[in-house]
């Protein structure tokens, strides 16, 4: 299929084959299947949400295709994965952060989103060429980061949020509110500490698969681990590694209330972290000591990053699992280390 | 005069033609004659302005030169207009920030700034060199962010502004204040709804090109679009395009008051964005597209800084407009894109 | 002892040597007795703050030993000097900081976190090595964030301290201390005014050696500067004004209370940005005027970078260096610039 020119009629099935590749390489499973079974998944989730990843990932190959992209970037949808991302992520997650409603004409933004990450796809990778490093999901977080921000902007003005009372004053009044912070922040803290369920935390490693995705239920986040076995069974048990230890870090790291760690939200960084360790390096024990220090240092970045995220509500993406990665693999990169990259990758 | 040597009695010449090329080079216009307007329109806004920017401009040829910076460079000013900026933006905008009183010896000051700024600038295009990129106007930016944020934390601590209410506390009462605040925001939001002036827009895009350069009346502005036009016909029709597209796009995307769409500070990013790209870029449709994303883009980024810069006073100044053109330079630096860097340049 | 093997009869000889000199190559004093006096000075101002150095610089030494990191580099002391950092400022400046107690056994936290400071040092080293510049204390500077943001997020939520009243409600009632803060600044600034004492500012000058290593007592920073004029008398003095140079710039330039300026708070990046030029670069009248100019910026980039820390409470550590350093470094590496880079260095 390689081989066929992108004009011929092979377009469609080459358009599809690279449409279906970019959902897998989100995760690095690269593999029509895995990619086709993770979009069911999306779908069955939140219809809009798939149907927004379907559209942005299908205008992203055309867009990189036009663009001039390496011919082996765009089959394996590598030029479309962040443009999914950014379509799926934003019909996922701005309705609630904004307090919007979402109706199925938005999804048709996601066209003009999809082709502008193309070009800071493209561009980003240009600027990260001298250190041989890939640019990973870096463009999907800048172009999501932007959307969220203008877009709350524009609706709530450039106010911060200060401890969960934001302060644009929208009939709140922060003065009372604040007299009663204070008791239930206790009360949510004393409330953990005898309620942390272990059964949720490990329910919560399941479900970061799915929260890769914006897909945050339990049925699709086991479709999703379905995916990622048929692609590699060996990736995968890395992937749930890094999930259990994202995890259990996070029972510890995160402020507040636990329920974000048990939704999977503290977990997907560490899973991505530990498995990109583990695909793009040959292996070795070291590997192996990266990939869990990989998965600990993405939930120290996430904690960290948080308390700058946090005032402007913007969520924390992928961030963590990017800075953490970009560091581990470059170590690669210098001679002499005890880590290299792989050039062919070949996974059972 | 390019092969004349600098110590000669080409001198003055030298010096008088890279320093008024280096009003022109801020948008691209490499050019003496429409330097020299440039010049005269920032000094007939404000005189103060004007010398601070010639000033500045003249110290950073020479300091340059003893640097040992490029040549070429030099010649046409490349590595004076950043010294240009900083001390025309911060005659310009310092006072008024910081609610101080500009002196006339204040654009004393110039000169050790000026100096700084060739050092950040020749430092910058040293680390911008593995990425085949120029700096553009990033050490303005970051020297312009540094006095601003330095002088605000000496004069009013590191308090943040919180929604126009800065919690400083000089006199003011926060919590009075904060009740009247939800009915203004509700004010403004609905003024602007039913007051939105085309013409005022058209106006915002016109007073951009005086923006650029701290100059933020109409007649100013008028006289630096005829020395961009002295400069290249199509150039300048390019920036209005991108003026247009930054100021209607603003008109959806900036919260509160429409008065900074008015004035053009919601354009000037887009404007230099759209000439950037054609200016630096071989002509192709490709790169008329690129110029148009290209404008869109800068609003955006715009928007989305805005949440970061706004708590604490920091003007956007031109990160936009940086941060979207090295994206897209970057691009044409690899390989098989269908755009591609312009080394010779011949305008009209 | 260059020549003999890490893994003879010799391992422990060599491994004190490595790990005395990342003691004295934080501030490029690369000789294992000035390290040895540097550590000596740590032990007595706070025993905890020194064993905790010593460890980190201990593991750190072996693991990047492990990792494969060049062996000149592990032999200096350049691939563990940014772990001694992490774990003598984290003792020294977390307890208090975030209200905590510290304790001996917290010391054996040190040792994960040199380690991962050791991937995050070579990944960074990959990183820069196209801009073939060191990454100096970056790595410790991103780990000490880091940590202190995780922490603090951790224990007190993500709220934003705003003028040194926090908002996260812990008791405290917000709008009365904002009444009773207008009248404490002011007294504060005019309190200034008229207690300026330039032998206190003096005295900052001096303790800004010992700030480096997180002792910030006089007998430990004289022991230090013993030190340093052990390695090389020159480097020293440069040191010395570099430090003046930023004491006084930070009268006119710190906001509030000038108690950080007579800590030598504002006066230890000033000292070490002088030093770095100087160390870096070939002797010249230009290295001369680099050295003083770079002093001058890093107060102005404290001043500036406070205002984004402060909120989070995050110490400016040494950003303001590493900035300043990493920019003027730069330059040497273009061609035809009056400055260049040293290979073989040789000190009085």
């Amino acid at each position: 299929l390689f081989s066929k020119s992108w004009w011929s009629p092979w377009f469609p099935a080459k358009l599809t084959n690279a449409v279906l590749r970019a959902f897998g390489v989100v995760a690095f499973a690269n593999n029509p299947l895995s990619g086709f079974l993770i979009m069911a998944a999306m779908m069955a989730s939140d219809v809009i949400v798939g149907v927004a990843g379907l559209l942005s990932a299908t205008v992203a190959v055309i867009c990189s295709k036009l663009q001039g992209a390496p011919d082996h970037l765009v089959c394996d949808g590598l030029t479309a994965f962040n443009s999914l991302l950014v379509g799926a992520i934003c019909t996922a997650v701005l309705p609630d952060l904004l307090n919007l409603k979402l109706h199925f004409y938005h999804v048709l933004l996601s066209i003009p989103i999809s082709i502008i990450t193309c070009y800071v796809d493209l561009g980003l990778s240009s600027l990260m060429s001298p250190c041989q490093l890939p640019a990973q999901s870096i463009p999907f977080n800048l172009v999501a980061t932007g959307l969220v921000l203008s877009l709350r902007g524009r609706l709530y003005g450039y106010g911060l949020k200060i401890h969960g009372i934001d302060t644009q004053g929208h009939g709140q009044m922060y003065d009372d509110a604040f007299r009663t912070l204070a008791q239930d922040i206790t009360e949510v803290f004393e409330g953990d500490q005898t309620e942390l369920q272990w059964v949720k935390v490990l329910e919560g490693s399941v479900l970061a698969a799915g929260q890769v995705y914006g897909a945050g239920n339990m049925a699709s986040s086991i479709i999703i681990w379905l995916a990622f076995f048929l692609y590699s069974p060996i990736l995968s048990v890395v992937f749930y590694l890094g999930s259990i230890i994202g995890s259990c870090l996070a029972v510890f790291l995160s402020p507040g209330s636990l329920s974000e760690v048990y939704a999977g939200l503290w977990s997907y960084n560490s899973m991505l972290a530990a498995g990109g360790s583990v695909f793009f390096l040959q292996p070795s024990l070291h590997v192996a000591v990266v990939a869990v220090l990989g998965a600990c240092m993405a939930v120290f970045t996430q904690a960290a990053v948080m308390n700058i995220f946090a005032p402007t509500q913007l969520p924390v993406l992928s961030y963590p699992f990017n800075v953490v990665i970009t560091i581990l693999l470059a170590i690669s990169t210098q001679r002499g280390t005890t880590l290299t990259m792989l050039t062919n990758r070949s996974f059972p």
